[in-house]
């Protein structure tokens, strides 16, 4: 494939709003035309989440608020990296842990995804976590965060009918569906 | 499902970033507990993707450069809306003749994702052209995307390989496989 024509070329950026969650830049670059554009994006630090299934086959679900749909949303067990360089899998068994209180002895890595390569930077890694003990719930003061169980083939039926509206979570679990499948 | 204990509340906020693709807001909002907290968060007109499937059996797919994370990613044909209030179906009509050439006579509606709503209320519907009839590219003069062709189940594998990286393409081309292998 030649894609040499494609690409951009920074000229030189500045950040243009920096919140406690959202850093905005605003960078100058040449187009492969030879035109100049502006491009505004955000910088992330990246994100984990996790499929995680019991040995009876449901797996550990969570339903969270997000203010800015306003709406409560059925979430797989995610969160952010603590710096770029954390390891991610020593990330993902944190947010498990403190968000559900569950532990895995096995984990598989299904890569990773861009939710909005357009404007932002953000990278999060997918895993299968099996093998679940369940230990206490550890959250933050001002998080708040129900955990359910659901049935693998209900929650694929759900993604379908659009029940869940979560990008990593409706990827995550057709991900895992497709690889347990085709590994059984 | 008694979630009433997860809700926020508004209390104001005011638009802290203002670009060309980006609106950044900060509101204060009451958490569950009482305490106050604030939220960065981006507002999105809307968006929507198709996979466009040929009569043979391939997908017609977009090589596309992304700044923000500096990469060549395979991408669905997508677009944002023009207003918040436009029909879906007559944008991504629209996107898919622009980018590719290609009008269709069947489309098949599988609902939508949000790629990030814990900090932006963007959503993508997602569709299924079929029917596909070739036409000429229509791109802006500063829009740089070359098309390919790629044999659907080859997507497929290269989904699940790791080598298609954007979510809504991700999460597209499985839902459209299930759907599809569910009504063969």
């Amino acid at each position: 494939m030649n894609d040499n024509n494609l690409r951009e070329k920074r000229i030189d950026g500045s950040e243009v709003f920096s919140g406690k969650l959202l850093h905005v830049f605003h960078d100058r670059v040449i187009l492969p035309n030879g035109h100049e554009t502006g491009r505004d994006l955000i910088r992330h630090v990246g994100a984990v989440c996790v499929v995680p299934i019991t040995d009876d086959g449901n797996v550990i679900m969570e339903r969270q608020y997000r203010y800015p749909v306003d709406e409560i949303l059925w979430e797989i067990p995610a969160g952010k990296l603590d710096s770029k360089s954390e390891d991610k899998l020593e990330a993902v068994k944190r947010e498990l842990r403190e968000e559900t209180g569950f532990t895995a002895r096995e984990w598989i890595d299904l890569g990773f995804l861009y939710p909005t390569p357009a404007y932002s930077d953000e990278a999060i890694q997918i895993y299968i976590a099996k093998g679940l003990e369940k230990g206490e719930q550890d959250l933050d003061d001002d998080e708040f965060i129900n955990v359910e169980q659901i049935k693998f083939e209900s929650l694929i039926e759900m993604v379908m009918n659009g029940e869940i509206a979560d990008a990593k979570t409706q990827l995550a679990l057709l991900k895992a569906k497709l690889y347990l499948d085709k590994k059984a």
